[in-house]
């Protein structure tokens, strides 16, 4: 297993933001470290599997990355430093909250006087003022780096970057391993150079390759005694549980949880299967709760991330 | 070939929104051909087609939208009714200039009063202003219907929908098809019911079929006044002209120009490339014009459509 992990990192291309990115990953750690935080490192939104070198088509997942973003806020409502690795262009923590176009109209209801307009913030008003004073927070003590990915091949690079120099965290760390990441894609040596060209009534046969499964490494190499929470996406009832557990196999010992959910119920249920608990925990959110469901998958997930701290060695 | 788009439209499901978004484009045309408006039909964003029925995986395209969007508003600056059928998601007109982050931004370090937030448009103030006062009039007008789809054959039921609808206004309508359109789909006979399982180490073949090529149709027998545009954007230089050419194969009369270009130089050059002219028009912007592309190519077009509904018949 190993040996496809390491060759793929040295058959495929690292992003061109990675040596930035982890630049600047050391230095969120280092400036939390000192100040005692505990981290949570979040990955969010879908990988692409390009098709072609000069990208013109990819396979992609649905995912829009609302999980980790409302997820994000809460661990940030929590105390954590939160770092938020998410596919370039998807839902983001705060901005979430805000509608381009709802924005623009009030902007064309405003006033309009030196260069500034009276903003009408409506009726979500009181929401959005809240979000702005948590959001001034998080800016005023640095508290939330974000880094983005678009290919399956730029997510591994940087999740595995990210993940070393979070292991000198050791406990500390959370990792909340919510991104959609492609099972399949094509390797560097096999993409055609240019635009797959269309011929009349021929089928296009695709080939794609499993991607390497990185999270056992993760879990006893790259950050062996962070606490890691990995998630499970299935559209069919009958297997979610199966493979949510499936998800334990080659991993270590840190690897606790497995949040898994079924595609249309993805707002208003998850299970909480782990590791070190026959039972698995439901959490049900009610519309009427006026909550986000995430607000109680993270009350839990803090609460089991502390009793880990607390676990003598 | 007619057959084949028959038996697409028979045997695929039409899009949760058709009947909705086509009464709202028939009300659209009614009241602008009361008004003696030119009428443009723009597609916009790139179609994904699902590799499952309960979709998590799906073949895409990076088209944002761009060209749409941007050139929607040069559209409206010419005095089109403007139908923008667009990915869902993708990059709006107007909105296109407004940027979450940055209006997080503004909105954080505003003064809040009375549900208001002094919001300063900071330096790109001028251009935001002017986006304003041009939404405003666009609203106050009803010029601009916007309606959306996701999958491939969401958007071809609506654009039949829609060009069928628009026939009604013959010479007056332009059709300018920017849609990053998938050249390939999986049937719906064909698509796997749940999420496609990986298993280690198991290579996934994927069979794709050509989609049925709708705009011989569209041009000889849904919209067959109308004056037609549409795009070709290839990676190799050597296949462009070539390409945007044989776009012209099996095309009516009324299919003018198609514009193409490579994907590194889609803000920079295009190339008019005209079925009743053997010299086709590039297309160059520089980028100390401080004008969009779009706005060159508009003018062009409008200039094209103005003579075409001038010809006699």
């Amino acid at each position: 297993m190993a040996s496809l992990v390491e060759s793929f990192f040295s058959s495929e291309t690292a992003p061109s933001n990675l040596d930035v990115s982890l630049a600047t990953t050391r230095e969120f750690i280092q400036f939390h470290l000192k100040e005692n935080r505990l981290f949570c490192f979040i990955t969010s939104g879908g990988t692409t599997a390009p098709l072609e070198k000069n990208t013109v088509r990819f396979v992609d997942n649905i995912s829009k990355g609302t999980r980790g973003a409302t997820s994000a806020e809460h661990f940030l409502n929590q105390g954590y430093a939160v770092i938020f690795l998410a596919r370039r262009m998807s839902i983001q923590p705060f901005t979430r909250h805000l509608q381009l176009d709802e924005i623009l109209d009030s902007l064309s209801d405003g006033t309009i006087h030196d260069n500034k307009v009276d903003f009408d913030l409506g009726p979500k008003g009181k929401k959005i003022f809240s979000m702005i004073e948590q959001y001034k927070k998080v800016k005023e003590h640095n508290l939330l780096l974000k880094v983005d990915f678009t290919s399956i091949s730029d997510y591994l690079f940087l999740l595995r970057g990210i993940s070393q120099l979070l292991s000198k965290c050791e406990k500390r760390a959370f990792f909340y391993l919510a991104a959609a990441v492609s099972d399949f894609f094509v390797p560097a040596a096999e993409l055609s150079e240019h635009k797959i060209q269309s011929r009349d009534s021929t089928q296009l046969t695709l080939k794609l390759t499993p991607t390497p499964k990185l999270i056992p490494l993760l879990s006893k190499e790259w950050a062996p005694l962070s606490l890691l929470t990995t998630f499970k996406l299935e559209t069919d009832p009958s297997l979610l549980i199966l493979k949510a557990k499936r998800a334990f196999t080659d991993t270590g010992p840190n690897h606790r949880v497995v949040v898994a959910n079924l595609l249309h119920e993805t707002r208003r249920k998850v299970v909480l299967v782990l590791s070190h608990e026959k039972q698995h925990r439901e959490i049900v959110n009610s519309l009427e709760s006026g909550k986000e469901i995430e607000e109680l998958i993270i009350k839990e997930l803090a609460q089991i991330h502390h009793d880990y701290i607390a676990e003598s060695n």
